[in-house]
């Protein structure tokens, strides 16, 4: 065995209270190294009782990737404390222990050295991860509020360009504002979504409104805070969560803040509140965001700013009863701070979701403290080099995606918010070269699993575009210009994702059958009650999907929820096929 | 290469800011497996202006151990932002690029990838590990109060047994108070010592005092409220730094919170304080620290039970001034508990210590927002292996040592509590089985190391004792039994670890010379200013160290500082010798 390639680490996605009495334990190994892993395990404190290290359960191998294979077991400490180490048997029947000191021969001498031994001291409900129960049954609807819907023509700026007259440049302004969301509340609600994430819509010059210059106030294009009221009470009537958007790495330059640091140098009240090199301030003598002097980066380890932000964060719950924070550039604020905001909104409305911008790995992001997802791109990557740009096989993809969803706690990745696109990225449709067939695999594969999926507005009637600012498209509301087959699509989709909530969130992945040669995969996700089994034919030749090489007990029942086919069924070029198992009725 | 070795995380003990602008980044190989390693690195928005990741630096091969090599770069981000990735030579001379989403190849397809770096976001000097200074150029001496010294015969309790009269039994009393620890504070002053980690103090039944009755009160055995705060006073005159040991996972039965949930059950105001599983409680129905019934564990995260713990903590500091707090079974213990003691305590006292007694890997604790150190018995455990038990070969003892200094962040080890044995272990002379040399060797190999060393109280006059209670025993004061050449060697020790500390704290440690066969180690602490060469020789044969094998410049002078050999040096069996290199002068 490649003993150098063991790896296991205590207090992580390794090693984790899943609830206030399980534990998930989790071991990596060279791929096709060990042929079977037992957890061997007791309390700490047995030793004196005389029951030392009694336990030993068999491991499973849940995922493997490229390079490695991935062991899992769930574990009920009595007494809420584990002591633990692992039994890795090679393929060559050769059995070695290993624990917190490395690899030692599996004997009893070794067994009985209390410091060879993982710890997990004590379960605690507290230090548990735990994400709000209702974002596992959300479907997400990503509005940009100036391109979704004009409702009041007599708010548009100055300058404004016919609604969809043109493709948008960085500076057009074409009057989408609040009305307008909610006029189309009926068509949100036929659509099926019950998640409104909305692109910021505080006082702000740019379209985008990510230069904030006021926090306090609905930008006067969008409407007012009445409006906005207005907005979340009708959505919260229909059963639909509203998240706002806050950014808080950086504020604009326009804001009094920054203007009275401009104005008064050194001696202004509010040269502390940012990160400033020299006075007087210009450019490149301050931290910013990226290299953007417009956006002056906040100094949010300054308790002045901290109250300042917090405030502002309670202010939108309290008067107006937000559901969810998605927070802009949320890597490059400090951990500190975020775990005050933590704190402080859950204390305000204990089922607020915490959503954070970050493209990259988030693991201390999601230790329970600070936010309950990020916005999951490093998942959406694979899938969209897979299906979209076709530079990776079945089998990259796969192992890019169990190599994250293995890094990550079970309930985080069961609160994730999943995205195939943003204001931030090509539009999908664009990004599969206006082929909605790969697209439409795409959205299935994607509400496939863990995690809630966001649609990006306008994806449901086929809207396209390339980079900002062609991302940001104004919606089109004509429905002779809508893909109406799409809209359909996206509603079925919708309607199975919530449908079949449970086996969402909570069933096992489990990969039946990766083809690279014929480009072709299957997957189910199982609870006890149920299995969903998903054949995506991403190949050039039709493929026959036999009932009876799919296991089916004698007393299960086959659906296809997908197809109107039942006994042989065919899965096209470019075409998925699902299907459900469960107890015969 | 063995590419499912290759380990590197991020925002871990591999990738963390040691102070505001730098950072460290470290990457684990197969051993033996890389002849180089390349960090390349930029800002994460450089893309933007065209500098795209342009910095390369080699990284430096700084340890080994049984499995694995380890690589370090320091790097210093303009911006206070990092992407890297790195780029991995094998034996073979073939080039590898590593990233975060693994292994590729080293073309400049996989370079252009933003998707494939890892990131360290932004330096935030609030999310940086900071350890109190002081404790850097401390040495620790660890009091049990019972058993250091009998000032005030008058507090004994009853039944008191004449000092020393006997091996001490589990429940004894000798009459050790606090008054007899004032009256030798010259001798802890001639001894070097600079801080003092008194065994808990406040009132409890028993003769360990963890079983707290109430934590606002000496035992009245030991002392009074003036008498602590007159032997603060005298410590802190003499420049001595006072430690205490707050036990708050758990309570003493005999406390009036646990007494009242006996007497009143269900409908006692305590009985949220903590985790009882039915009423009335009787054995095995509440939690408790390990099987121990007479020490109920206290719900530390009811908001109560924190105040009133929190505030204990908080009247010690701010009434008499201590300098430390060592948190004792802290592991069992929530972290949202200990996040919010750091905040509290800091507030009060910036530059307080706080100490974690955890026997097992800690890097959760060890963020920079719960403890500033553990008691390092996981650095402990493979010098007693090696010098004392001797079942380890040399080898095994430097790549576990180096196994554990690399998990860790750097400043996290320069900080750290060494220790070779305490309450709860084995006396050091006894491990050692009454072999002074090995004893002597064992303190001299800690002293050097990263971290405050500590002694337990009569190591420095050969004391020696069984488990607990056996390394309980009274001190021992009649200087014809104290052991005067351990206690010479003890002042040596310390005066040479107070002189050179700034080489003990920020040196560099490299291994020069592992010899299983010859059971002899040579390693070097190095600073630009200077080197300190060690040579332990655990062998049956006198070993000889050529000056000229040593590698000295031309300007460099050569001081022996532990033997009174100058040209051709000896390092007798059992023995070591410690050399200085610096400028001459």
């Amino acid at each position: 065995m490649e003993y150098a390639a063991i790896y296991h680490q205590p207090f992580s996605a390794y090693a984790y209270s899943y609830d206030e009495d399980t534990l998930h334990i989790k071991i990596r190994t060279k791929k096709a190294d060990a042929d079977q892993v037992r957890l061997i395990w007791g309390d700490p404190y047995e030793y004196v009782t005389e029951k030392w290290m009694s336990k030993e359960q068999q491991m499973k191998k849940i995922a493997s990737t490229e390079l490695h294979d991935y062991w899992f077991a769930e574990v009920k400490p009595p007494y809420r404390r584990l002591q633990y180490a692992f039994v890795l048997r090679g393929t060559d029947e050769k059995e070695i222990f290993y624990g917190s000191s490395g690899v030692y021969p599996y004997h009893q001498k070794t067994l009985a050295n209390i410091n060879f031994y993982f710890k997990f001291p004590f379960v605690h409900e507290v230090d548990t991860f735990k994400a709000p129960e209702w974002v596992k049954s959300t479907v997400w609807y990503q509005i940009f509020p100036e391109r979704f819907a004009n409702g009041r023509d007599d708010l548009s700026p100055e300058g404004v360009l016919p609604w969809g007259s043109k493709d948008p440049d960085i500076n057009d302004f074409f009057g989408g504002d609040l009305q307008g969301i909610i006029d189309k509340i009926d068509y949100l609600e036929d659509l099926g979504v019950n998640g409104i994430y909305l692109n910021p819509v505080f006082s702000a010059p740019t379209n985008h409104k990510y230069d904030t210059l006021d926090y306090y106030s609905i930008d006067p294009h969008f409407g007012d805070e009445e409006t906005f009221r207005t907005l979340v009470k009708q959505f919260h009537k229909r059963g639909m969560k509203i998240m706002l958007d806050a950014v808080f790495n950086h504020i604009g330059n326009a804001s009094p803040e920054w203007q009275d640091v401009v104005k008064n140098g050194e001696s202004s009240r509010f040269k502390d509140w940012f990160h400033i090199h020299s006075f007087p301030v210009k450019e490149n003598n301050y931290d910013t965001f990226a290299f953007t002097p417009e956006m002056p980066k906040l100094n949010t380890a300054n308790p002045e700013v901290q109250s300042y932000l917090l405030d502002i964060a309670l202010y939108w719950i309290r008067e107006f009863d937000i559901d969810g924070w998605r927070l802009d550039v949320a890597n490059e604020v400090d951990h500190a701070f975020w775990k005050k905001f933590h704190q402080v909104v859950l204390a305000e409305k204990p089922d607020l979701y915490i959503l954070g911008e970050i493209w990259h790995q988030s693991d201390p992001w999601l230790k329970g403290d600070e936010f309950h997802a990020v916005m999951n791109y490093p998942f959406t990557e694979p899938m969209l080099e897979y299906f979209a740009d076709q530079v990776i096989p079945a089998s990259q993809m796969v192992h890019r995606l169990n190599g994250h969803l293995l890094s990550g706690m079970e309930q985080v990745n069961e609160a994730m918010f999943n995205l195939l696109d943003s204001h931030d990225t090509k539009r999908l449709l664009t990004r599969c070269q206006h082929n909605k067939k790969k697209a439409q695999s795409l959205l299935a594969f994607m509400f496939a699993h863990k995690g809630s999926p966001c649609i990006y507005y306008g994806t449901e009637i086929g809207l396209s575009g390339e980079n900002d600012p062609l991302c940001r498209k104004c919606m089109e509301w004509d429905e002779v210009k809508q893909d109406q087959e799409m809209l359909s699509f996206m509603k079925r989709l919708i309607a199975l994702r919530k449908q079949e909530n449970e086996v969402f969130t909570h069933g096992a992945l489990v990969w039946n059958q990766i083809d690279d040669q014929a480009d072709f995969i299957s997957f189910s996700r199982v609870t006890d009650k149920k299995r969903l089994i998903y054949f995506f034919n991403q190949g050039k030749e039709v493929r026959y999907i036999n009932l009876e090489d799919l296991e089916i007990g004698e007393n299960e029942h086959v659906d296809n929820l997908w197809t109107n086919q039942s006994d042989m069924i065919t899965v096209h070029p470019e075409e998925f096929v699902i299907l459900a198992v469960t107890d015969a009725p």
